[in-house]
């Protein structure tokens, strides 16, 4: 946890916050805060700041906190992705949040389950603490925004453009000759860019033939089979790298 | 599993081999074999080749193989590791396989518990599986070659030269301003490159010099502080594309 997350909720009169779940663990069990000692804080949305500890009891931290007039820019980056298995969307959330994407959008596709969509961990409730725990890893505070859907065709036809206007398109595929850096290399400076990463089985024919009419361009990283939590990281990654190289 | 990996023990006379475990579920449930068809097959280090099924029974699925001359070559990057919590670690074997490593080099550090040596994970029993895994994952033969180092000095100053030698040595670090594809734009066609990194809490100050001390370049990779799963990751894919565009 390297940025205590507040919701804007909790921030009472003049700064003043009582912190009583796992940060106040965190701050009284890793950071060992004493009063007087500053913290790092951040609103969800919002800015970053510094939270000086007020005082500390077993169950609950007072901090008071001064905010940055600045809010941080969302992520240039959004992900458009196949629903994977449960387990494994457990284990993403957190890691996609850290890495930095604005939005997540989950889809189905012929090689996704129809009850992958029925799990908890795409209810709010389900996702929201392990995006927060991503955005405190990373130090960051715009949370992703997250919309699901149920068939593919009406997300690209109808969907996507509402939700992604005027974004670069790339899809990840084996055999994908052009590299992501050159795909990338024409992004105009503050142009977002739009990442898709199919099913554990590929995109079917139909899928990839409906991307390519909706502007995706289809990109290639290497001759390795990735599993999805391993593409995700690895796509992600390659996107910043190249956005950041283009600054 | 996109490729089933045999030992040469398995491989009697003529290339027949009888599969009989994940391999055989895998060949049963999911590919759904039957007599006549070809699988892609590979020998643990060694070349990959081509199964015919011969006969598939509930208990296992019987092959004969024939195999290509040529063995693919190691990845070329190499991993140093403090070594992360065993949850941590046993998820990373089969996506840094996957991912592609020569070596994994695991090591002590001020920021790792010393009980985290004592894992079932670090047993070759207790990875080795998960190392195929990932390779049978991302379709590679060479399987990661393995040390543990509980003393971080002994390691980088006596044995580190013998287990890595004449190999480019970055370093991982918040901070650090040299990009990787920067650091490693003037590596030779064939040099190894060695990437270190640090445990949660970062590498110590004296651990640090030392690295520097014995070659190490310190690179950075943007703003964002990654938990250690997600950094090897990011950092392996990052270390990968640029040693690609360098061919």
């Amino acid at each position: 946890m390297n940025l205590i997350l507040l919701s804007l909720a909790e921030i009472a009169d003049h700064g003043r916050v009582l912190v009583s779940d796992a940060r106040a663990v965190h701050l009284r069990a890793v950071l060992k805060v004493l009063p007087g000692d500053a913290v790092r804080v951040g609103v969800i949305d919002g800015a970053f700041g510094v939270g000086t500890v007020v005082a500390v009891t077993p169950e609950q931290v007072e901090l008071r906190c001064a905010f940055d007039w600045e809010v941080p820019t969302r992520p240039r980056v959004d992900l458009l992705l196949a629903l994977p298995r449960p387990k494994v969307m457990r284990r993403l959330w957190a890691q996609l949040a850290a890495l930095g994407v604005g939005q997540v959008i989950l889809t189905n596709a012929e090689k996704v389950e129809r009850d992958y969509f029925d799990s908890h961990v795409l209810q709010d409730a389900g996702y929201r603490p392990l995006l927060i725990e991503g955005l405190q890893q990373a130090r960051d505070t715009r949370l992703p925004v997250v919309s699901i859907h149920k068939r593919f065709k009406v997300l690209v036809e109808d969907d996507l453009d509402a939700l992604c206007p005027h974004m670069r398109r790339i899809v990840a595929h084996p055999g994908g000759e052009t590299s992501i850096a050159r795909a990338l290399s024409t992004a105009g400076e503050s142009e977002r860019v739009l990442v898709a990463i199919g099913p554990e089985g590929g995109w079917n024919d139909f899928e990839l033939d409906l991307l390519d009419a909706h502007g995706f361009t289809r990109v290639g990283m290497g001759p390795r089979t990735l599993a999805t939590t391993t593409a995700c990281i690895a796509l992600l990654t390659l996107v910043h790298e190249a956005l950041r190289n283009d600054e």
